[in-house]
């Protein structure tokens, strides 16, 4: 039962109504206990989070499996319902989200790197780091000189330092090839194969332009070729909005997490940099949608920083924020994070990740604040993440029973 | 492993021995906050709960998955540690149980609305809305005018205002045929069609049924035609007492449940209206079993009138029976629900259901409560009902050890 996958199982339980729905993602909000025993939920004064945990029901979920650490396309999938372990985003198109790259359907996308060569052996896998505003010039030199090979458009864009993204546009092109980079340095240049008979076309066209590539720069000092691998296609996952019968939108300022809202098939907000943005855009647009998903970035970032305080205030910034989107009037809000970043770890980590969800039926309980202990003790238990979407609809009556 | 058939698993470590099991289900027991602020449960004097409890461990059971809310079909199945998902009883079962009528093997069951016609039009799908007395007597005149169709024995029961139930006796029927309902009114009649060619012949019975149902109500101002759904044959369900080892009975006063226990193969006892009567009969045959399931419905009744109060009165009348009920010398006493349902709510929810189990083994803590919000802090945490079954038997010491 429990292996049971979800999406398939709710809905055929879907119903539809005019409830209003947020779910607020405060991205790595989890944390363990710093310097003074303890962690940035603890230590932030957060008046009005406190307030709405009285009202909330609370509980701690699982991003994928325990001691298990998602990356950021795991952590929303499962978030939105999708089974993780059997949705996988690849990494060559959450690279390519992450820069902002539109994916299509008829589009395959790749990592690459700026490498050094000597002769066909792979000397520096990354071509002695260069800064990202010279690893984009040559992007720039190679996007002039390589436009298309054998009918498929290929599309450059610069990332940090010797990474970039590769796409390849047209027909028949198929994820299923190895990648062309020997791991170490040292080796010989390696080339795509296919994996598949399907695939031979695609492995060739990956090789023409890795030629092409070595020809163009072959007098550059140490970006003189390019390792490419985690070929992706557009995946192929339900569609969010007709899954759950809900017209929903995204609200993100990074451009991952636009991606994934995108590939998941919610409607993308236009939005500016900052949570006073978000929050404009949310009332905005109330009227126009059943389900919100808000993303507050920052949490994340300083903890991937190690900045415990930074994270403190941005909690406390969403705090502030808090009432102006409550009194909107959702019927339910939930309030958690995709995963933890531990400030002592200064990294995504496996550690339970605290949430609360209010409605009109809520089990409710005396507890006023929301942290990771409170959560843990909270009357949902632990539970997977996978599990949100399930309860979220419960809550907004968007369910029907199961069986007489 | 969480995917693994809790019965296939547990059967072959079953082991006998003398003990003697409770499993008293207190039907949507759980519930959320009222007007107090408090659950039923809270507000409920139990003193006699409450001293079980000091003896028990506690935990909250999820009926099916996280937000789903189950019928009393899957509520009973996951407590029996029948996988609610990959057992289904059908709608036409249910709906028979729920009237008390005996199904065989040679059934196929199927819930029935009368209807307005025109023509061939469906002009309302519940013939403006009988009532039960009127449509009885509709029932008695279809009956006496059609008892047999191509040696297939029909046979009708009367149900709540415009439902009645048709029960198909014979050999070779099949329950994948289609619903001859069009869903709407003012859409022509639908006809039944086999989805399969072996269900052909059955399919062709019911449509005949049906033309038949036209000719004799011909000149009924408004159930003048039926509608026929949800066809079932008698679910395949592996032998309660086969898998665990037990002779198992069941005391439970509505035909629903009754007909539920006798579907896994329990033996249902005659009894009265009242609880009493199932204290009586738990007394008069407590020799003759090894498990009981005892079963209280108006936990269930009263919340779903939205009734807080008479709720609450259930539970202490429960509470008031419950030493005469202990004083028998259970081995195992389990106290639960198969659901939550909260008075705030009037139905069924998905809400997590408090449980208890006493034994010499318990893991018992110093609470001297029993309610949802100590449950789902209890010892157990939260855990599915389908494993309800596995605690139950080892506490009775009637599983052997997994492996050496």
């Amino acid at each position: 039962m429990v292996g049971v996958d979800r999406q398939e199982f709710l809905r055929k339980l879907v119903t539809s109504n005019d409830t209003k729905i947020l779910l607020l993602v405060m991205d790595g909000i989890g944390d363990v206990p710093g310097k003074d025993g303890k962690t940035p939920l603890q230590v932030a004064r957060t008046p009005n989070l406190d307030r709405l945990a009285a009202e909330s029901e609370q509980g701690q979920t699982i991003p994928v499996l325990p001691g298990v650490t998602p990356g950021s396309g795991p952590g929303h999938l499962s978030l939105f319902g999708y089974d993780p372990v059997r949705y996988q985003i690849g990494r060559g198109i959450l690279e390519a989200l992450g820069l902002g790259v539109e994916v299509g359907e008829k589009d395959l996308v790749a990592r690459a790197n700026f490498a050094t060569i000597e002769g066909d052996v792979v000397k520096d896998r990354r071509a002695g780091r260069p800064s990202t505003e010279e690893s984009a010039k040559v992007v720039e030199k190679l996007s002039h000189a390589i436009k298309e090979i054998d009918g498929i458009r290929i599309t450059l864009y610069p990332g940090k330092e010797h990474r970039f993204v590769v796409r390849f546009t047209g027909d028949g092109l198929d994820e299923r090839i190895t990648d062309a980079d020997p791991q170490k340095n040292d080796l010989p240049i390696v080339w795509s194969e296919p994996l598949v008979e399907e695939a031979r076309r695609t492995a060739t066209v990956v090789n023409e332009f890795l030629k092409r590539v070595k020809e163009v720069l072959k007098d550059e000092p140490k970006m003189n070729f390019a390792l490419v691998r985690g070929f992706s296609k557009y995946p192929d996952l339900p569609n969010f909005c007709e899954v759950y019968g809900l017209k929903a939108a995204a609200i993100a300022t990074y451009p991952m997490y636009r991606g994934i809202a995108k590939l998941v098939g919610m409607e993308v907000l236009d939005c500016g940099p900052e949570i006073e943005d978000e929050v404009k855009v949310l009332k905005d647009r109330f009227n126009d949608f059943d389900f919100f998903y808000f993303h507050v970035k920052k949490t994340d970032s300083y903890g991937e920083d190690g900045n415990f305080d930074a994270k403190v205030e941005v909690i406390e910034k969403v705090d502030r924020i808090l009432p102006e989107i409550l009194e909107l009037g959702f019927d339910v809000v939930v309030v958690t994070g995709d995963h933890s970043t531990p400030a002592l770890l200064k990294a995504h980590s496996w550690h339970p990740v605290p949430f609360m969800i209010k409605s009109e039926f809520a089990r409710y309980s005396s507890t006023n604040t929301f942290d990771e202990y409170s959560c843990a003790r909270g009357v949902l238990g632990t539970f997977y993440a996978m599990d949100v979407m399930g309860l979220i609809l419960a809550h907004a009556r968007r369910l029907e029973k199961y069986g007489a």
